[in-house]
């Protein structure tokens, strides 16, 4: 490569690609594939602009990666050549592994693999393919290295991965509550005793990129109506899986074809590489185009269920503090049956409940260091003057039911 | 509707629903379609954040009407209520006739029916489902209406149309040479004699959005990698035409197989319902979901072409300012023949010429007009101290050559 | 007045001067005034962009109470012209009894007159001049208006007032911690029996604001070395009206010597209209003009202080949880007086303690009202699921000490 | 140093100080001093957030020095340590001789002295002090370095000092129009033969950097109301000179006392060293609290125009393409004469004229270069397919008159 390639990305600006061997993997099909998964599922039928791909993000999070490393180095942090190529592959390379509709239909197409399992799969295929130059990448994921930082920097309470994902959500959905001064907080970064710390000066940036997260979570990734079509899709996956099951030939690609008919689970998966291969020719395509030809086929759940979605007439989904008692279910499950003269097992496709929570700072595990003036690494709850923090490490939940708007209002949660 | 709707759009911020008819005429599925079809085709490929929608556009569009319509009004143009909502109707429905991929396939389903003809087909068809309400929009639409400034806010070389695409474009694409001041443009608008002009003092705006306009052809929509593999596209659906009505089965949902196995052109298209209710179905999945399948296919051509786009191994284009001879081009073929063992005609599928050409003010048509502090009405070229203007009315051509990378670099205008 | 008067403002763009009375308002001596006072009197030492006056800040606030206004009139709540008008003019002027460098001299120059009370005064002079004209928006100011939302608008815990100077201090300093959603939050205000209410799902945008005001208290506002610089600007004055009393001649302003060679206080302020006329006179330029000159003079404390204050070599301050005892300010000013060979007397112009605090929701008065979707307004306390907005509800101090650099760090809170 | 030292910028963000000699040289009273001294002198009557600083400017524009270096060095130019800190000092010092209010009221205090001039004796003295340091950024400065690209990054048609004021000059005065791709544009620079050049890609960045460098001059340098405020001033100091020369004491600081009573000329200012002492001692504060006072005193021409200055009364400025003839002159002294009842001799201070032009760019020198893709190196003019550079090149002048708006709209071109 004679020249610095560039990539434009509209959050950042110039995103340069540092080297050679990052350029073949961003060029690899494995990592092209990722263009066509959005980083946020059906998020965009709340927030128009909620289109960008984990292959945005991938970028993204390497650029973070970058400006971090640079950040230790200015500080005399010892970083050699292969360790910086070796953290930038593996943030690149974080989210290969998955899906469709990324954690949408994670565990519906296949029973109990996660999209880390498949990552790491996909690594190992990639560092035989490279011969072994990503060896020391997959040490950092899965926190094998010693030195600690580097895995901190991919994966962990104040990772380049979060980081880039905030932003690049808040930038395409336009709610700025979301948006962090990552400038900031990565500028503050050190290392102490080869763990990542936090300047005490970068304190409220962090206090802010936590609160920024649990903002985002209530407004973006666990609004209701997101929550509810994404539960949608998820449905219509599972009802031509069991029509699938019974005999029916539905309109899908080979590779949706394969998953709808075959059951695979952690134990096939790993056995036979059929399955893998078919899972990465998947992505955002194979489901969306099945799903709007399923809205013109014979099965009546799947016509319904596919049509609502795609002209946006989604399931209303109410949230609120208390759980939903089974008489209440049992009620809004009678008057979805009695409009649309559905039978008890129909029924289940079109009201569903879930459970959602989130807490923006988990207390146990991970925790953000502060190196504060003397020189002390603390916990940034003891560090910061507020008891804002410890209420952040508060875990919330909120329930939830979806139904048929055709139904009315049932509780008046909107 | 009891509350205002808000659509959250990261290019304004928040953008009101004016009335519960226009919130009807956003849900209709005629609207709704439009989220599934990109603004800007294939230039994600080059700029990866460009996956923003005309469902975006039309009602980021519908928001800059309603700024300029509340800016003239300010200044004491009378505005009915029945003009200003014909006026938001029309620029949100003007451009619902549009197909997958936009410009990139118009023409190439259907030959001869352009995307403004089925706008104006199906304008007529929502005017009679919503009882004749659309019948002034559709009139400023047509430019029918005697108070011309309306049509021209809708459509002219000052539109809120290519308003909001330049800002759009810019934004999704990170291309910051195409930011635009649409609110110092829009409230410098006034009326004069029933024409829409801009007052003196926002020349130096409007001239930017002039040459703003231009860099965007240049770096964006004429970008030689975009066109190239819009050209890809279009070679890929040619094919796919060309072995169906050869007898070959090619995937392809309903709709889209619709156009590949019957040939519609103007004449047909406006005799059989058939060809438009089909063509309303379609989107960029149809197409996408296609292409992916065909790179599994069995016809070499569609399978080394469908790989090659998804694995944004894209043909080489160079753009040069003189055209290329037909020996230059048989220099080409030549090569690409010999390295991937093709026949004559095959080639051309691989290798491919256009011109492309842009002027950024079209001197004879639709001109600026500024108002100045005399009360007197120039065009903007008049107006202007600088002879810039002029120059941006020259209309510059470049000519462009694609073919695939493996030969290696034939002219050497990258 | 024939056109809009537009004012560039590089927060909002264009804001509008909505009418001739409030733009007549605007070119009175009295906010021209304003132009001269910078609204965060010395940070900008600290965050050099910070220059920004008193006067952008109460033409913004205007902008953010006529957006305001839209958006109730739009929700169908009735607003007269009269009362906008007051409302506009009301914001306006809230800010016009300000002194030089605001907050910082505010009673140094005069003992015990608030700028409200000041503010007041030339509201009713105002008054007068424009025949009765602002009675309603002193009612409103003073409030004494029945629909209480009005004075909300100016002055509750969710104003205009602080939105704009939260977004506008953010701006100029640089510290995006501080930005809020001004649009997201005005859109989703209401009234709901007279009083200023948001709508239940601008509760996190709410949230978002009562934290960044939090985050820019201590990063900007209290910062250690603004309150220290503010402090030894506060000192100057005081060494300067000392040895004034003492018959020292010192280079000033006619205004400004006016204060220094008189002791005003609330009792005269009120009766001899002198006061008041040469306070009228006074901006930061009288104040900095006297610093810089008297960094020459004769006397060896304002010598030092001043030249310490024009060459940024400010005091350390150092800034902790825990107050500082007689014994450690005795040892910190032992060093200070051999340093700088001072009597006991001279070192109270070189070493400063003082106690900052901030709580970012006071609980006990002017409560924000959350509509919630039942109709039902709570407090946003009660509304909100997290413990985070009780948590902002505590006040939090801190202690601070600042004195010469020369003398070394002595505690180490860095 | 033991840390990174940062200045928040709100242009930039963090502003990182590279090294603590450049920490030092930032530090230095004849760079704090810069922080008095407003960018574009009286733009803020016009647009009200212009109030930024040379001080802020000098760091903003090191900074971009700083990116330029760091694309250069990407692209393996090689920069050593020395050279680096040469050119970082070079621009952070190319500004320190400007008095108050930059160029308003050059050659007014001192005459046929450039702040160019002022600037290469206050270099002198500080490589005095710094033991030498400064020697090879002197002659960096002074384009004698054999490598011509670091005395081109500091002053060219490209240079790291335009594209700071452009973009800061923008920010803080709101007009949008002037907002450059700095990013854009430092990652495309290049070195080719020891002369810096744009890589082909970045031509239309560099297109529109001319393009916003004149709509900045049009829309704000040369805006009519701003350069007939700042002839009002430089007037304000001419009237201030003569009454002095005749006797007149007026209120000054000592360092303004010292310029209104001694004849400052290029001869005795190198001469007597007092000369420079008091100039260094000048700022905008001296000469705005001069006038503040001026508005009180005797002199009633004084008096008239800075009460005008302060309350923002302002001259009224026509500005036309057409020269005005000395009888249109001498119609418009003969209102103001009777409406003021003012002496022949008085007029002058009243009624004034004023060519200005500008043109974007130079062809005549310092010629921006461009490298294209074969290696070959052109002047931008040819490198464009366009003429509008060559538009971009011609001159344009307008033509001013200033007078009190007491005597109504006399022409006309508002």
């Amino acid at each position: 490569m004679n020249k610095k390639k560039i990539i434009n990305d509209p959050v950042y600006g110039f995103v340069s690609i540092p080297s050679a061997f990052i350029f073949d993997l961003v060029q690899h099909p494995y990592l092209q594939r990722l263009r066509y998964i959005k980083q946020v599922s059906m998020t965009h039928l709340v927030y128009p602009g909620a289109l960008h791909t984990r292959f945005q993000h991938v970028v993204g999070a390497m650029h973070l990666m970058s400006l971090a490393i640079d950040t230790l180095k200015s500080k005399d942090v010892e970083i050699s050549p292969e360790e910086e190529e070796a953290a930038l592959a593996a943030i690149l390379l974080h989210d290969i592994g998955h899906g469709p509709f990324s954690h949408s239909l994670e565990h519906t197409l296949i029973e109990g693999v996660s999209h880390e399992m498949i990552s790491a799969l996909l690594m190992d295929k990639l560092n035989e393919e490279f011969e072994g130059r990503l060896t020391l990448a997959i040490t950092i994921f899965n926190d094998q290295y010693p030195r600690k930082f580097f895995h901190q920097l991919v994966s962990s309470q104040l990772d380049t991965d979060r980081m880039d994902y905030l932003n690049r959500d808040s930038f395409f959905t336009g709610v700025s509550e979301g948006v962090i001064s990552f400038d900031r907080i990565i500028k503050m970064l050190h290392v102490y005793n080869d763990e990542l710390v936090v300047e005490a000066k970068g304190i409220y940036s962090v206090e802010k990129f936590l609160i920024a997260r649990r903002l985002m979570y209530w407004q973006v990734y666990l609004h209701k109506t997101v929550i509810g079509a994404e539960l949608m899709l998820i449905k219509i996956l599972a009802r031509a899986k069991e029509i699938s099951a019974q005999g029916a030939s539905l309109f899908a690609t080979q590779a949706l074809r394969h998953f709808l008919t075959n059951k695979v689970d952690i134990h096939n998966f790993l056995e036979d590489p059929v399955h893998l291969t078919n899972f990465m020719r998947l992505d955002d395509t194979d489901i969306l185009s099945a799903v709007k030809e399923w809205a013109f086929g014979e099965d009546k759940i799947l016509r319904v269920l596919c049509t609502k979605l795609m002209q946006r007439n989604l399931l209303r989904t109410e949230l609120r503090n208390a759980s939903f008692s089974e008489e209440e279910v049992k009620q809004v499950r009678a008057k979805v049956k009695a409009h649309f003269r559905l039978t008890e097992e129909e029924v289940d496709y079109f009201v569903y409940t879930q459970v959602v929570r989130n807490s923006a700072y988990d207390l146990k595990q991970n925790n953000i260091k502060i190196l504060n003036k003397q020189g002390v690494v603390q916990d940034i709850t003891e560090a910061s003057d507020l008891s804002n923090l410890e209420a952040l490490a508060k875990s919330v939940e909120k329930y939830a039911i979806s139904y048929p708007k055709e139904v009315g209002l049932v509780f008046g949660h909107l």
